[in-house]
């Protein structure tokens, strides 16, 4: 007879054997404060510098997008109150769609709790809708689509990670069947963007439909903030687009944009989006805001290229080993589990600087990193002041410098006013 | 070579002649005014009152959840700005879980963005760390729970609902191996209520886990709102409670609350915990502050209850054909497709009042019916006014009127007020 305790106690002890336990840090943002926020830590709270977000421009305290959550809140209560189907569909929602068809220029919208759904509902669907589907995946697609994948319960390919000649030979093997491709624009942990030219080129050749995972783009590539495809004038060449509203957005939520049939069919097909509660107005109407704001203003995604480039050159010339990425993501290397985590632990407890180690199994083993996401609120003082304690953690870990300068301290321009 | 759109285009074609095509009706609820609401209908907005919601004692507009709302947002932003292991662990949603783990007695809790995410991942996650695990099912399940009893890939028995000769029969047959028993309290489209305590002793005769999902009953049963389990006396022989935040206690998410190593194994090995953005500061601080409210307070609860008596009263006197439940839950059969969209629809058009149908797949064929889930705010004023619209309606239909009887006007005190 299995002691279910006890078991479920050892599959912990195993993972801390492995030094893959967690320990979650809690934190409390200060709206109009961003990155600064205030850490639980062990000695009690306390004021540290956030460099690993999401909330890539700090839309989450943007005045217009948090004034949209109250107001809408005030007006229309806390929740939707039921399923999209029996009293949940409200009509900030509606709205919401309909600005997420416009800035993707699609005839239409569905909105999910999450990206993780929208990602496991769209290509689950997608390919269970279509007769012996073939899917065509991306080797480091976010688990959210794998899921998706492995959901549809299709075939699938995996291809190797952004290899149009691979791809190619997949989709000339695979004969006249229903084919999906799904990616995605930019890999969150390299940094690295798919050719997405490319692959709708093949797309086309094969009479492939093309799903792309736009998540960590939109908002800040691209005039009005659609994306990488956007950027590259490729959007009316994708079939679907999934975005999420919990990163640059600054909220919640996640969702796709295509045409009107095929998002009609996963609105009407997808478990995960009949079988749950509607996204609150008050959410709806802030992601709404966000999105309104950042179709017009340039200055977040200004703001937050020049937080990069100054944040990675000052890395670079304090001989850290930053990864080059064509992104705004800057992982820089450590390469062993327990030293990366020490890292953090030092940043974080020695510089009040929290960026949280990137282990197995995000990445593969061997390649453990801390992944730094500067954004517009990332001043110059701030940027020298990470430099430098990242310096002073490397020696004090051993870790290899390479060619250690003095840090960059020229005064930079990106520093946004207000908000 | 398929044509994508055509074959999408003929999908939902074939839902609209088999009349299963879903049209969701825009609403704006107003806070201080639940159940009224806006509608948008063909005609231009309406004023129209919900009978069919699942923010089921109006706990949206409370003002103490709107308060908290607005609050965390003017303090600390829209957005968590991550998941949970990279800076989206907030004090809200650590406190939310701290006071989700008190409300059921139990050691820990953990919040999802869903209760649909909740059982997707409580679920498959459970059982696959579990060797051999056996599921052992009910047969009428909601969807989240199947698609992890799914995602599981672990063997499943399915037992006839609220059967506990063929729940004892499986679970002799099954052997020594693990064993998860998933369940309900409530069933939300019958309102039957689970023989829990059977369940229990079954689970401990055969040292089967028992994991129930209470999202039709918490904030509503029991004396602090935890639901069947804690209203029967019966939450500390229950291994995992499964909950959610969009229903009774009017905000979004979901959540499992059980042991510490159970709720840790989960959080640590769950991809649709790990691998997606935290719930907003904003809905975690005001799920707390319902869940706070609901603790003590027994006005919603008791207002309800009585709501949910009038109305069955009140509809059974005119003839009507309710379905008797021990729930809040009030059915009223129509059993064909057809004739429920159309009552509804005449409903919506000539009274002012929205219940949605519920057709198949929902609901086996030939069991279609209108799912009235009375509250604290729906008056004696709106409960004749229901009934005297339901009349009307059938008489158009010609559906069966068993025994019309003058609907009852006495006045009645569950009326609440303020709120």
């Amino acid at each position: 007879m299995i002691d279910y305790l006890a078991h479920f106690q050892s599959t912990l002890d195993q993972l801390k054997q492995e030094r893959r336990y967690r320990v979650f840090a809690t934190l409390e943002r200060q709206a109009g404060r961003f990155p600064h926020a205030t850490w639980d830590g062990p000695d009690g709270p306390r004021d540290i510098v956030i460099w690993c977000s999401n909330d890539y421009l700090g839309m989450g305290q943007h005045p217009a997008v948090v004034h949209a959550l109250t107001e809408a809140a005030q007006s229309m209560g806390a929740g939707a109150g039921g399923t999209r189907n029996i009293s949940g569909t409200h009509r900030a929602v509606v709205g919401l769609e309909h600005e997420l068809a416009d800035l993707h220029g699609k005839e239409a919208a569905l909105v999910f709790t999450s990206g993780y759904v929208s990602n496991l509902a769209g290509i689950s669907t997608m390919a269970k809708l279509l007769p012996d589907c073939l899917i065509l995946s991306d080797a480091l697609n976010h688990n959210s689509m794998i899921e998706g994948v492995r959901a549809a319960g299709s075939d699938k390919l995996v291809w190797r990670h952004n290899d149009l000649a691979h791809l190619d030979e997949l989709l000339a093997r695979a004969g006249n069947r229903p084919k999906l491709i799904v990616f995605e624009s930019v890999y969150s942990m390299d940094g690295d963007v798919a050719p997405i030219a490319g692959i709708c080129d093949l797309a086309e050749r094969y009479n492939a439909m093309t799903y792309i995972d736009e998540v960590h783009a939109v908002g800040m590539y691209g005039p009005r903030g659609a994306g990488m495809a956007e950027r590259e004038g490729l959007m009316d060449r994708i079939d679907v687009i999934e975005g999420t509203l919990a990163k640059a957005y600054g909220t919640l939520g996640g969702y796709i944009a295509g045409k009107r049939a095929v998002i009609d069919a996963v609105r009407s097909h997808a478990p995960g989006f009949i079988f749950t509660t509607a996204l609150p107005p008050a959410i709806a109407a802030a992601a709404t805001a966000s999105i309104a704001h950042l179709k017009t203003s340039q200055a977040e995604r200004a703001g937050q290229q020049a937080a990069v480039a100054a944040t990675r050159k000052a890395l670079l010339d304090a001989g850290l080993p930053v990864m080059m990425t064509d992104t705004h993501i800057v992982p820089v290397m450590v390469g062993d589990p327990d030293l990366c985590k020490q890292a953090s632990d030092l940043l974080l407890e020695r510089h009040g600087i929290y960026i949280q180690p990137i282990n197995y199994p995000t990445v593969p083993r061997g390649t453990e990193r801390l992944r730094i996401t500067p954004g517009p609120f990332h001043d110059h003082a701030l940027v020298d002041a990470l430099a430098g304690a990242m310096v002073s953690v490397w020696q004090t870990l051993g870790l290899p410098l390479t060619n250690t300068r003095t840090v960059s301290r020229e005064p930079v321009g990106w520093v946004m006013a207000g908000g």
